[in-house]
């Protein structure tokens, strides 16, 4: 049984509360351009990429099993060489969990559950859980860094948190 | 009224037939890798990026308008600097217009109907109609260059084409 402390309260994801670690990807409030004949708004450039050490920007597409509320956390990840954006090939939300680093490891975590239609970008070096759909298909487009070399870091928690609705 | 020779019929969109033009963004038969303790598969670094002259990788989100068949093309562009990937974010197929170079505009023009949870990478320098999907929400995550400088050649038609399913 989870105590109170591991517990961690469900948000909805914000710009404002996401900005420490990542950029949320989704029409603002007004296109920077309309392009296209009028047809179509551009929303322009809206997440800051890293792709040190050698690496390069590419595209992959991501396959991931849905979870369920609650959730069991009991590992979370950074890239110290790039940046990882998640795009949901999908009309669906789903579930993310970043944390602050502490001395080398993540602090409180905190979970956003996303508006349909929207995805995120998760800056270079910042704790955050695996892809987590929600619901089927799992299926996102992922513009992260690509390169031979690791440029991935696991922390596992002595007590797992669970993320409630 | 539109003339035989200027109809262009729908394919479905394959990898094969699309190679000439760009990358189909999907899952592939089986997953390049298998990742979060066995929760993901990764398909793997599926486009091929471009971000020539001093541009760089961005991701920008596109709300367009719904167009419906018959669709009229009118015009084609093309980027000389830069590759353009087109993720929807939703569930919805869309349609994909491309034509090679014939003589510097374009030559006849192939239309393709997008797998539901499938992007396109088009390729730097590749002729290709504008974003036409075909329901409402028009919202796709677009990983193009970014930069001040021009890169955009358009062709209109003397004679429009017509797009029929």
């Amino acid at each position: 049984m989870t105590t109170a402390d591991r517990q961690i309260r469900l948000k909805p994801l914000t710009k404002t509360a996401f900005a420490e670690f990542g950029d949320v990807l989704a029409v603002k409030a007004k296109p920077d351009q309309i392009i296209n004949q009028g047809m179509c708004g551009r929303h322009h450039n809206l997440a800051k990429l890293a792709f040190a050490g050698g690496g390069q920007a590419g595209i992959s597409v991501f396959d991931a099993t849905p979870r369920a509320l609650p959730y069991t956390l009991d590992m979370m990840e950074r890239h110290p060489k790039g940046s990882q954006a998640f795009v949901p090939m999908h009309d669906a939300s789903f579930l993310v969990i970043v944390a602050a680093d502490e001395n080398g490891q993540p602090g409180q975590p905190q979970a956003f559950l996303t508006a349909p239609h929207t995805g995120i970008n998760i800056h270079k070096n910042i704790w955050h859980g695996v892809l987590t759909p929600l619901s089927a298909p799992g299926l996102f487009a992922v513009i992260d860094r690509i390169g031979n070399d690791t440029n991935l870091e696991e922390h596992w928690f002595d007590e797992a948190y669970t993320v409630i609705a």
